[in-house]
């Protein structure tokens, strides 16, 4: 069989039984997560451009916009679902790109038109996230370098595999599908910084959806779309050289469990999670404050502190990409959160004045796994009794969040969208997803829409 | 100014009267005939997946569908509109990609919104022609190598340089657009053959629609989307080696007249028609009939022969891509018109008899403007007589349709989708294209809507 034979196969036949439970909960860490990172992104600018533009409304829809009473037809609301849940970039990551940003929006809008139980949709996200992998894996170079954004490269593709689980195409109708996803395929590096970036992912969820609509209905596509020497994996690859040789891994291996969603505690760029974590820890342990601190010393990683570019922030989206306005934070606020992420907050004296007592050191050497990363981060902190103090060295933020970090986290995007929904007790809810009925989607509170006035953060 | 800076100033300032009016008349003849193989193609299956899928209908909506009765928003109506001219093939071909399945489809759908006059339209036009050139000409390699349609991968940007000349955008906002759309860039040569070859000019006619609008009502794209190290020039490169230094000829050079577009004149592969004009020539001038033939050797160029590889086609999508079939249809039918295009009509007798009769030469000379075709084609008869006869060479089928010819197939065209409008009514009224006075869309008569049962000759 073909390889992309074998992908919508898979996707066209997977269900619960065959595939680890794990798999599933890991799934539902990733659907809650970004149900709170679409809620709060919901508030941003470039998310209402879209809506106005696109003309969503509180009557009629198929399906509803980021948990409001706002809807619209499933193909639009997850273009904007998925825009939103981008929009903080405080929505998971993978090795491959941003994939609950993509596979959330789209599961929950098609999930909602038909129906589907929690299980479902847990299933069609693991079905997504695994062909997403296979995709990636064969190309071993890095999009980013020739324009390419991972996650519009492959994430109409792996959204179309995902809603052809979740409606139970045949495998003829997989394929299609994901030809017709494949064909979608998007997003240039270049508009990284500007509101376009987040609309890479709703871009590949909406397209994903359409495309398994199309090829339900009938349409057809190539059935080597993924192999083809003119195929998806020769357009977007890096330098050519894409490995179509090894088997088809889908099913037998299970990367949601070897690769992991990474979570983000922090609002801002993950290059800086680690130092976060250390200096949060050394907190705790000291008791410091601000005025103890003569200077700190932050270990990170060769790229990192390339993408870590901004040293003297101004504004919240400029800290975003700031470790000294991350560091400085978690020492003031003893958190790193949305509410943090103002111009007035990055611009206040004891903010600059701290910054200013920070120096980022590199660690040569790269973590093998993750080469973008050194093996571990590090914080040396000197204080004005002449004490130096050394954090624990941090290995790994990734997976490294705690059902209470998530509970915080819900509770924080939620509260930042001005909702006044009861948060905990929707995240009690969201914690048996497994066992939610077909069309829960229907009975779940409303948060009403954004205003115009509504929180703008950094997006 | 940055080369993005360029072309979005161009987009948002050029008018009418800063242009050749010969670039205009070019237009209108690119949208006369695009109109005409919009409405034919409306009949296929792809295109009826397409308005079932997204709901198309005759009531609300702000744009008309193939000009019947059908309406949809506008960027649906550009997306069905697109895939509906590129569906039978039909369409005109310029070298880097069909261009007015892509811009008529977006410039009338949004015209038809802000009632936009004949004039704005054409300039429009013009305007999403040269910016897609400028685009093509700094990439030296072939896209299709790689694997991106140059339809898909140019359309989208092109699409909304000419929405926002059409919107008379301000530069900074055509600059978003054009990176809001160069972000939707997509479109698999792995998927030629299926319905999703047609699908992406309609998704690159939407996208650059969508494009326009989105940054109209302020959302932020890179102003250096096309020469950033990871913009859109260097994701689609073949091999890289994009130049990035020439000037931008923008404005003074004027691609449309120096490239011209090649109209379709019969509804197969474009490799064909030098040589089907070669034999109706000789049919003309001698008079002869299918009995009196011993053997026809057409002489073509490598490439063209490699394309038109279905030497005894038995269904109408193979005979498209047959020279035999095409040669064999000149001498039995005089013409070769979406009529003959039928899977009965290619397995008669008659047509089998004569295509057995036929064969290709090779003229390894490559035309040093078109590498993809021979300096000429020529067709040489062998008669029952004895006699030998020799076609004229055919240099250029390219820009050789006449008026005369672009009537006969819009008439048939619009006979072929099973209008009862007067179709030389039509075709006069748009002779007057650049007069058309402001809502001149919202005159005109509709079709009715194609029917389930419609024609569905090959796509």
């Amino acid at each position: 069989m073909s390889l992309t034979g074998h992908i919508g196969t898979f996707a066209a036949t997977m269900a619960a039984d065959g595939m680890p439970s794990e798999a599933r909960e890991r799934a539902r860490r990733g659907f809650v997560d970004c149900l709170a990172v679409m809620v709060a992104g919901s508030t941003q600018e470039g998310v209402r451009i879209l809506r106005s533009t696109l003309g969503a409304g509180t009557a009629g829809g198929e399906a509803s916009l980021h948990l409001s009473e706002l809807r619209a037809c499933a193909v639009t609301a997850a273009l904007v679902n998925g825009t939103a849940a981008h929009a903080l970039d405080y929505d998971d990551t993978s090795p491959a790109g941003h994939r609950s940003a993509v596979l959330v929006p789209a599961i929950l809008a098609e999930g909602e038109v038909i129906g589907a139980t929690g299980a479902a949709m847990l299933t069609a996200y693991v079905v997504g996230f695994e062909v997403w992998s296979e995709l990636a894996r064969r190309e071993p170079g890095q999009l980013h370098e020739r324009g390419w954004h991972p996650t519009g490269a492959y994430g109409a593709a792996a959204a179309a595999a995902a809603i052809a689980n979740l409606r139970r195409l045949g495998s003829i109708e997989a394929v299609h599908a994901i030809g017709i996803g494949a064909s979608q395929t998007g997003g240039l590096v270049a508009n990284f910084g500007s509101m376009t970036k987040p609309f890479h992912a709703g871009r590949a969820a909406s397209s994903g959806l359409l495309a398994a609509r199309l090829a339900a209905n009938g349409m057809t596509a190539s059935d080597t779309v993924i192999e083809h020497p003119q195929g998806l994996l020769s357009a977007v690859s890096h330098q050519g050289g894409v490995d179509l040789e090894s088997p088809c891994r889908l099913g037998t291996a299970w990367r949601i469990l070897e690769q992991g969603l990474s979570f983000k505690k922090y609002p801002v760029c993950y290059c800086s999670h680690r130092a976060i974590d250390a200096i949060l820890d050394l907190r705790v342990q000291l008791g410091f404050d601000a005025a103890d601190i003569v200077e700190i010393e932050a270990r990170i990683g060769t790229t990192q502190a390339t993408v870590l570019e901004h040293h003297r922030p101004t504004t919240a989206l400029a800290a975003k990409f700031s470790l000294e306005f991350a560091l400085a934070c978690a020492v003031l606020d003893g958190d790193v959160a949305l509410a943090h992420l103002t111009d007035a907050r990055v611009q206040a004296p004891a903010m600059r004045d701290l910054m200013a007592k920070i120096r980022v050191a590199i660690i040569a050497e790269r973590d093998p796994l993750l080469p973008g990363y050194s093996p571990y981060d590090q914080v040396q902190l000197r204080l004005a009794s002449g004490e130096v103090r050394l954090s624990k060295r941090v290995a790994r933020a990734r997976g490294h969040i705690t059902d209470a970090d998530l509970r915080r986290k819900f509770n924080d995007c939620l509260a930042f969208a001005g909702s006044d929904l009861d948060a905990d007790a929707m995240f009690d809810l969201l914690q048996d997803f497994e066992e939610l009925p077909a069309g829960w989607t229907a009975s779940l509170p409303r948060i009403r829409p954004p205003s115009r006035s509504a929180r703008t953060a950094a997006g």
